[in-house]
């Protein structure tokens, strides 16, 4: 097994979750790609500070040397903002250390000059959790569309702000209202200017065109405009028309040598498009290539766990490790289908049309045989009716407990499977939840 | 500059995508990766057969043994169907060539064994294009999830039934028209049943399985029910319960060694799930890690372009070659905001009631000044009124370009960008037309 020495730069969100993901998923790593990463220091400001994690007292220091002595082949920083940590990152790519980082400032007003010396130094420079946070896009750009002469890259690559417009636009709540609700809970900075006026963004996008179009845009030549102008009421004359609002980042090149067009901006993005649903903290980015068409990469652009996944998934890059799937594929044990899904749809289509308060009776009638009713809904269609519920069932076979008294004429009974909410939405249900009280 | 020569196995959706994209995008490949791919023989049935490109003739052949001789060190597979391809792929195999393919069947089928003998020889087995089409999908999980343990791979890897589910939900049409008239245009096959009885969708999640998981999973095992048996009826019930109905292909592991749970049926989709949204023939697949959450991808899952594609991006990949992105940064011309952009958002917040007519007469006021209307609305709020209007403009500044006679006391007027529609909403609209007619 290889070992590799990693030193933390920082153990606030990011460092926390980086350093969370490097133990609990040590064992997953090292039989994936053969290497145990172990972190040997960890520099902070404040040495009495609590922490999140146990067991890192030994690990940390305040001095950058101490860092540089520990014998690490990968720094990772996640201290964020220009000075010292530019210095350091210099620092540690002179000592011969590869660099892992997830700080868009740095990247988007450094990182050409940074890469520059990190390729004379022969060591890799990975930044993939700055834009995007969980969400592969770098990595896709630069590996998995290598081949595509990419044309457009448009994105929603701030969370605060999606989260901000989302709330605004589904439960018309104002700019200043959810705003300080965000701060409150950990979402917006206290601070919250680099986040809605654009500038967050516009440091994304620096990165991202670099990647897509092999340019360098300084971020102050980046039009940028942010949402703090936005009002529900143009929220809701913008859904009427068929369209979201979304603060959009986008770039546009013409041609292989030609100009490029960028902002960031709330930008009108149709309902049908893939965008326009992107809801919550969730951010994503769509991609038109010329040979691919377009694709859409949605996720988690920040917070401590995607954050701290997207600097672990480029540690186990900086040395290019194969993902091992050999020969020790298993056959697993296969379940029935829907036994292990809580949720189902059952459909009972009947001969005759029904009264709209058999719905009530036949909830009842569901509930005796211990199935609870979730939703139900009697369509009438044609001269005959169905019945719909969502229903809460643990038996194998949801059909054969279906009580037998109902005596209407029945067509035929469907069951489907339904998808569990996803983690945006239990999330916007403990917001709104919250923002009744 | 490195060169590579390889040959194709078909010239048929694929064949014939993966040809022309290395023709035409030849110099960025070069670029990027450094290396000339040039086709030197491509196997068919049929000599006679009018192709899509010129100037292949002299590549054709229809014995494979010319394959094997052209001194070529990739084969691309894009024959489909089990036999004569697997010996075929074997023996490419066992003459040390790598192999591409985009064949799910023959993936879900044999893999696992492909995978071995091309372990044995110390050659790739690539088959990006085989999932998801134009997709990044496998990669993704391979090379950008690879610490992560992945607990559940949700997909709608199924263009066709995926085209045939949107158009019932959002036109009221019937199943068999819809399948009648995607077999006429090209998107069905003239057999059907293995895209909508979901057999398709098996052979996608078979190896969906194996690389999320690391598990052997037989294609006849995976319980499987297609999309034949929906109605329009069922469809709108759906809806209004809050879920879009989509063939999700799913597979759940319990625990990193317990039982997966696997199935390929018409699943209830909450509305706000990422997957609820994706609409006509795009694929999407939703993957669940255990520390970045959740990650959605979507794009287009087949057709000739996606499709070649992926598989000249697998090629790129077989040498592991490195996107360079080295010294040569271009500085470019950056265009103003909205200058390119014809579509505008022009919103005027009045401080007094407008008429319901008022727009009807500053419509005919802006077209009197160059600027074209394609969408209009008054929205009155709070004893003040908001009149927008989507309109095409090609003046750098909107603003300045407004009517001045309009003598209402007016608060503010705000402009945006409009997101130009996506490739899958342009085709709706063809699509729509098409069956009014
Ligand atoms: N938060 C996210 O979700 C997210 C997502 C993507 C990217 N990022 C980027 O990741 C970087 C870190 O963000 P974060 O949210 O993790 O920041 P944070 O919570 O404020 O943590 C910063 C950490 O760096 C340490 N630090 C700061 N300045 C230092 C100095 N001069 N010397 C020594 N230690 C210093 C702090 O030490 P103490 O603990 O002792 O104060 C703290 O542990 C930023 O570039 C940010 O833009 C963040
Ligand atoms: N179509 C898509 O969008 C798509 C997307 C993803 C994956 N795939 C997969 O890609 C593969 C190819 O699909 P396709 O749509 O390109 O098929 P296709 O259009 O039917 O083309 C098949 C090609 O293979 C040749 N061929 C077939 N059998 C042969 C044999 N025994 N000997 C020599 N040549 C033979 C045919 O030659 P002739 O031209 O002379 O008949 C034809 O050129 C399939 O595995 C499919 O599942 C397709």
């Amino acid at each position: 097994m290889k070992r590799v020495n990693v030193a933390l730069l920082g153990l606030g969100t990011v460092g926390t979750g980086t350093y969370k993901m490097l133990q609990s998923n040590q064992d997953v790593i090292a039989r994936k790609t053969g290497t145990l990463f172990e972190v040997r220091r960890i520099l902070v400001r404040d040495l009495t500070k609590k922490r999140k994690v146990e067991g890192v007292k030994h690990l940390l220091t305040t001095r950058f040397e101490d860092v540089l002595d520990a014998g690490v082949q990968v720094v990772i920083e996640a201290m964020g903002g220009i000075e010292p940590t530019r210095t350091y990152v210099m620092k540690a790519i002179e000592a011969g250390c590869h660099v892992v980082t997830a700080n868009k400032e740095l990247i988007a007003k450094h990182g050409v000059e940074l890469e520059q010396l990190a390729r004379g130094k022969g060591v890799q420079l990975l930044y993939e959790a700055s834009v995007g946070g969980g969400i592969p896009v770098l990595g896709t750009l630069q590996h998995l569309l290598k081949a595509n002469r990419i044309h457009k890259v448009s994105g929603i690559v701030n969370g605060t702000c999606n989260y901000i417009l989302t709330q605004m636009s589904e439960y018309g709540r104002s700019f200043d209202s959810v705003l300080a609700e965000a701060q409150e809970k950990g979402y917006a900075e206290a601070d919250p200017t680099a986040d809605v006026e654009g500038f967050d963004s516009a440091h994304k996008l620096a990165i991202l065109c670099r990647l897509a179009f092999g340019v360098d845009v300084a971020v102050d030549d980046i039009p940028r405009k942010g949402i703090t102008d936005i009002t529900v009421a143009e929220l809701e004359i913008a859904r009427r028309l068929g369209y979201s609002i979304k603060l959009l980042a986008q770039a546009e090149q013409y041609g292989e040598e030609g100009p490029v067009a960028l902002q960031v901006a709330p930008t009108l993005v149709p309902l049908s498009h893939p965008l326009s649903g992107v809801r919550g903290v969730y951010n994503a980015i769509h991609v038109e290539g010329d040979v691919v068409q377009d694709v859409t990469l949605v996720g988690q652009g920040a917070g401590e766990q995607p954050t701290g996944s997207a600097v672990v998934e480029d540690l186990c890059n900086v040395y290019r490790l194969p993902a091992l799937r050999a020969a020790s594929l298993r056959r697993p044990m296969i379940l029935p289908a829907g036994e292990e899904s809580g949720i189902q749809f059952l459909l009972i289509e009947t001969e005759e049309v029904l009264a709209a308060d058999v719905a009530d009776k036949w909830k009842a009638d569901l509930l005796d045989t211990g199935i609870q009713v979730l939703d139900a809904l009697i369509y009438p269609d044609h001269g005959r009716s169905h019945a719909a519920f969502l229903v809460r069932n643990w038996e194998p076979r949801l059909v054969s407990v279906l009580p037998v008294e109902w005596e209407v004429s029945i067509k035929r009974i469907i069951t489907r499977p339904v998808l569990a909410a996803s983690v945006a939405q239990e999330e916007k249900e403990v917001v709104s939840a919250g923002s009744v009280s």
